[in-house]
């Protein structure tokens, strides 16, 4: 591994990965098909909601003024003049002074009403309720605005929508939605040793596992990935692949062999056909990594290991794809933890070690990068940042779990 | 709210939920589409992996026994046989004592050698190389079977397959892989005062948000939902679409309209076609929840408001998911945080009170449970078991995120 000029900081990786990475377009799709997607334009409601004063409890509409010091004692007798029928505010009675209606939960207000007194505090004579308890104004009532007003904020562009984000769209007359395509991912392979998984190598030979580890992120990240076959290191071919599938992708993820020749042969090509923006992150693992672009594509060479891979794809190639899809902001999964071992680090990188979780404790894997092994026994990840001499066994770590 | 004879606790309705919901069927699909699904059957290594001693560094194949003693200021000259290529694991030089071979990261160590001397504690004279580090047996080299040897377990069945479980599957030479079906789950809203969201509420009806909250919910899980139109209140409509539903779906969603007349008709076409296992749970929100069975299909019945419906589907639809795909284990991302309020319980009912995150603090979020802005802002729930009386401000909670 040779020395690259200079080594820059993750945090100045992902600013030039959001400069080269703007939004892709939109579509409309039904709301049906909208859970997961990235939200394209701010939504307001369309009308108040729920749109008329509703009950939420079974009940009695009543005029508050009526139930003043009502008591289960002492209950107050009200005449009965109807019922309130669900779905059918217009027809419902209106209730005078001293007057009372049956409201089912989710029952529209009657005229004249101004308040619920449940079911269970009144007794029901026929056509005379005794009420027991006193209600102040709006007591168990949701107010026609209450929920959202006409034109009021819903949710803003950019949100990763989530199960209840669907629902709400659902209540403000949403039936089709505006959201970010799904950004289209080439995830190119490179490296002479690699065969594919239906192979069985030959000594020597490994079969491809970072296209799979790529793809998968690609789909868990809301992309859609695009897999090219494996190249073989050789420029010719990896130039010939790039400039052909450039018009189909957005983005490019080149995984490189893991030894050095393949990793300059991505390098070089990508500043023969556009450009290298950085070659060489304070990262560790993933000291390697290339940014660059390609015509409108962004691209992010990937250097080694899957291990590795898996790393860098949750380090660098998370925030392209985010960016790609114009997300605003994504929950990462994370979780504390107290770590149960010491953690020396090279203080010039950032470094991401793999942990298990055991209860409330992160057990770090130090395994060799090579190995898959500890990828798949791993948790997620915790952060050392560049600079820092480690982490002491016993101190409260935040795991990003994956 | 009538009284139920018997409230059951949320552990015995999670209990009748695993029994009545097998497992669906597998089905065998490309790794490149396997992820997210749960894997059907144990995965075991095809053959060794790496499946031949393969070097982690850039850096020369030794003898170790040649390096004793090896240091910066005191070298070992060796003299160089060739190169390791890439890929080429039989072609490799064989070195004998005093004798070493360049080889990359990834390569195979040649006959003879035993461990690797890292590139940068070399000074390679051309034919000679001077080793400046001593190096142990098996240094940078990981052995042929010290990922996986063959036969050894890799992935075991009912596992929810993440980014890493997919790469390790190309990795032990599985392109195509047995994974359990998508359950079919059949959504069906009741209500007489439900319209779709494409409509504009009149006074009295609300737009269907149920069906879109079932809905997204079970994409999340990984299942299919099957969405059935507003079936408004009516014994006999609701009766007819069940049955002729039952062969398209694995189970099914009603949720109920959120008056107590459309919960009573819910359970009665349960029990007029099958069979009600449960009616009422020690569970708030969500105490008039049903479960049954129709034919081979479980049958939840969801009452109430959509922000309830929320509740329920994360406390049971998500066992009902899980059972139905086969799923072993499946983390729900958690977050400890410190409650900012007091929160008072009612002692008899498992409750899940919604919260919103501000950094390490939960926040409830107590708005009436009709009300679907607070189920947006917030992040997840707290359990307040039953038995309880309720939660200090100050206390560590638990929020399972949403």
């Amino acid at each position: 591994m040779t020395g690259f000029l200079r080594l820059i900081p993750v945090i100045e990786a992902i600013h030039i990965i959001n400069r080269i990475s703007p939004a892709v377009g939109t579509e409309n799709v039904p709301l049906t098909a909208a859970y997961g997607r990235i939200l394209a334009e701010d939504v307001q409601a369309d009308t108040d909601i729920p749109g008329f004063d509703r009950s939420v409890k079974d009940g009695f509409a009543v005029n508050c003024a009526d139930t003043v010091r009502a008591s289960e004692a002492a209950p107050v007798p009200l005449t009965r003049v109807g019922q309130v029928v669900m779905g059918r505010g217009g027809n419902s009675p209106a209730i005078r002074p001293g007057e009372c209606a049956y409201i089912p939960t989710g029952g529209a207000l009657p005229k004249g009403a101004d308040a619920v007194v449940m079911l269970e505090y009144c007794q029901d004579l026929g056509e005379t309720v005794l009420a027991g308890r006193q209600v102040s104004p709006g007591e168990n009532i949701i107010r026609a605005d209450e929920d959202y007003a006409r034109g009021e904020g819903v949710l803003a562009a950019g949100k990763h929508l989530k199960v209840q984000d669907i629902g709400v769209l659902a209540a403000v007359g949403v039936s089709r939605v505006a959201v970010r395509k799904r950004p289209v991912i080439g995830i190119v392979p490179t490296g002479i040793e690699l065969v594919p998984p239906d192979q069985v190598p030959a000594a020597g030979e490994v079969r491809d596992v970072n296209s799979y580890l790529c793809g998968a992120f690609v789909e868990e990240m809301g992309g859609v990935p695009r897999y090219y076959g494996i190249v073989r290191d050789d420029r010719a071919e990896l130039a010939a692949l790039l400039s052909s599938a450039l018009d189909e992708c957005d983005a490019f993820l080149i995984t490189g062999g893991s030894s050095k020749d393949d990793r300059d042969i991505t390098a070089d090509v990508i500043g023969s056909l556009g450009e290298v923006l950085a070659h060489g992150m304070a990262l560790a693992p993933g000291k390697p990594t290339i940014i660059g672009k390609i015509g409108h594509a962004p691209v992010i060479g990937i250097p080694g290991h899957p291990a590795s891979t898996r790393v860098v794809l949750a380090v660098l190639a998370g925030p392209l794809l985010r960016s790609l899809s114009g997300c605003t902001g994504r929950r990462e999964a994370k979780q504390k933890a107290v770590l149960t071992r010491n953690i020396p680090s090279e203080r010039g990188r950032e470094e991401y070690v793999r942990v298990k979780l055991l209860g409330d404790e992160a057990v770090p894997l130090f395994g060799k990068s090579g190995l898959l092994n500890t990828l798949v026994e791993s948790d997620g990840l915790i952060r050392i940042l560049q600079g820092w001499e480690g982490l002491e066994a016993g101190c409260e770590v935040d795991v990003t779990l994956w």
